[in-house]
């Protein structure tokens, strides 16, 4: 596994680990692996991405442990990227709750990987739209991106995915505030799971009343999908699964043909167009070594501005080469 | 109001219609804001700034209006800096909730500013640390950074303030979880807010719990202000406002003469940097033009790559000067 090339001829011939190797060299900033990424890009096509977002207690990962059987189910594999911004902090540590996708751990058909920002310049979305196109190189039919609430990160995230599935449940207090939030432009079905808890059905019917109240899309733009559907679950007890599939199945199949799914891989490449920029750009802060910790001292000090700053780093930047 | 140096003057002498043209400016990109903001950003100095995030429903919003008027009463000026990531998508609506702070709207002490994301290259952070900044060059003694729960864009608010406050508030079902998720370590004060509901005790009690779990400090780490403390408020009744006040009062108190100052000046200054090289980047994009959409069309085809096209269009910006 030596040249950018090798890397990429592994990885679209389905060799799991080189995919994890690969995955490493991008996350790394390593030359290599970022020329055998771009390879393993031109060379596959997009799976079936989708987004899955929702606040702590929706039951999530319950969900998409369910959705992950239905699929292995029917043949397909599946990647996971479960996406945990806050975990720069933590130290990278693991929530409990994605302990549960283990029981996958041992089929070669399922990768899970936990993405944690790293603190550095686009670092979510970088690895995000990496791990996305190394699961297509494997040649994966699904990827789901789980990602917690709605925040920079997930409205990245939603750009990248071809669908967005947002998880509510009865009685966490935040299912208005978070439609209030913005949910709504991001989601392309609603689930609310726990359905068997109490005011479930109130809760999908305050989606649905919220859905109502949307203004209709202006004439001159490109006809989306339509109404986002509001679906009921109990992931816990495995109720709703068979319909969820169905709902995903049918909004992938009225996307294929339309412009909004053009509009879709558009978004998606600007966006990794924008990662991608934001990787060179921090590959050249980190090769700035005392040149920026300098910077950084005069700004603490405020002798000058980050502009300045800036433009003085970009410059050495453009004299070395 | 012609030249930057001008804009620079009057925010400086404290007038706030040139504070807010400064700001836009600067976000719609102007080079003479950019510059102005630099002669702003040289002849000031920091704030107080406390970040204030927490989930929706926690009563955040009500919270921050207490902390106002009491910054209020002892004549200090309040620059508010209401963070959105999410209304990117819904078109920057404004949450019912914020509306209260318009009480304020009248005092010539206290500016509020909502941001959102406009889904730009680190659109929220660049306008975030810009109008600290801006604030910071009127002369006004405080700044709060409201926040929602805590993803990137929090973190990035983690950054750029002294201070951190989380506030929680008990039955709404996400408190230990958002405790898993690395809120930990950014919180230098936690609130308990709706200290009149059932479990508002055992809720700070959690917290307390979950704080001495945490490891202690490496040996060679900088040693950091103490453990935070864990207030219980009603903001709605304003009880507790007074202790809250106080406690972060002592927190400053301890910061003052520290190296933990030191390094979040340091820790500052990186994050100006960084959203200043992404507003670089940003702007070179957008001159781009035709060369970006055709990037973004090879991308969609996968007739070309991500790092190919970044490495073109950086050439391509390198050649026109």
């Amino acid at each position: 596994m030596k040249t950018p090339a090798d890397i990429a001829q592994r990885v679209l011939g389905g060799d799991l680990r080189a995919a994890a190797r690969l995955m490493r060299l991008v996350d790394d900033g390593v030359e290599d692996g970022l020329l055998a990424l771009g390879e393993v890009y031109k060379r596959s096509r997009p799976a079936r991405s989708v987004g899955v977002t929702g606040s702590p207690g929706t039951g999530k990962s319950t969900l998409i442990d369910r959705l992950i059987s239905a699929y292995r189910a029917r043949g397909e594999r599946v990647g996971v990227i479960a996406v945990d911004p806050s975990s720069a902090l933590s130290g990278g540590a693991i929530l409990g709750d994605r302990l549960r996708m283990q029981e996958h751990a041992l089929d070669p058909g399922v990768f899970v990987r936990s993405l944690a920002s790293r603190g550095v310049l686009g670092g979510v979305s970088l690895s995000t739209a990496a791990t996305l196109a190394v699961f297509e190189g494997l040649g994966f039919e699904r990827v789901i991106v789980e990602t917690v609430g709605v925040g920079q990160a997930e409205v990245d995230v939603a750009r990248l995915v071809e669908a967005t599935l947002v998880v509510l449940a009865p009685g966490l207090g935040d299912d208005v505030q978070a439609l209030k939030a913005g949910v709504m432009e991001i989601a392309d079905l609603f689930v609310v799971n726990k359905s068997d808890r109490e005011g479930a059905d109130r809760t999908a019917h305050e989606v649905e009343a919220v859905l109502r109240l949307r203004p209709p899309p202006s004439a001159d733009a490109e006809q989306g999908p339509s109404e986002p559907p509001v679906l009921l679950t109990s992931a816990a007890r495995g109720e709703g699964i068979a319909e969820l599939l169905a709902a995903i199945d049918a909004f992938f199949a009225r996307l294929d043909p339309s412009p909004e799914l053009a509009r879709r891989r558009r978004a998606r490449a600007r966006l990794e167009l924008e990662t991608m920029l934001l990787a060179e750009l921090r590959l050249g802060l980190a090769a700035s070594g005392p040149a920026l910790a300098e910077a950084e001292q005069r700004l603490a000090a405020r002798s000058s501005d980050p502009s300045t700053e800036c433009r003085r780093l970009l410059a050495a930047r453009g004299a070395r080469g």
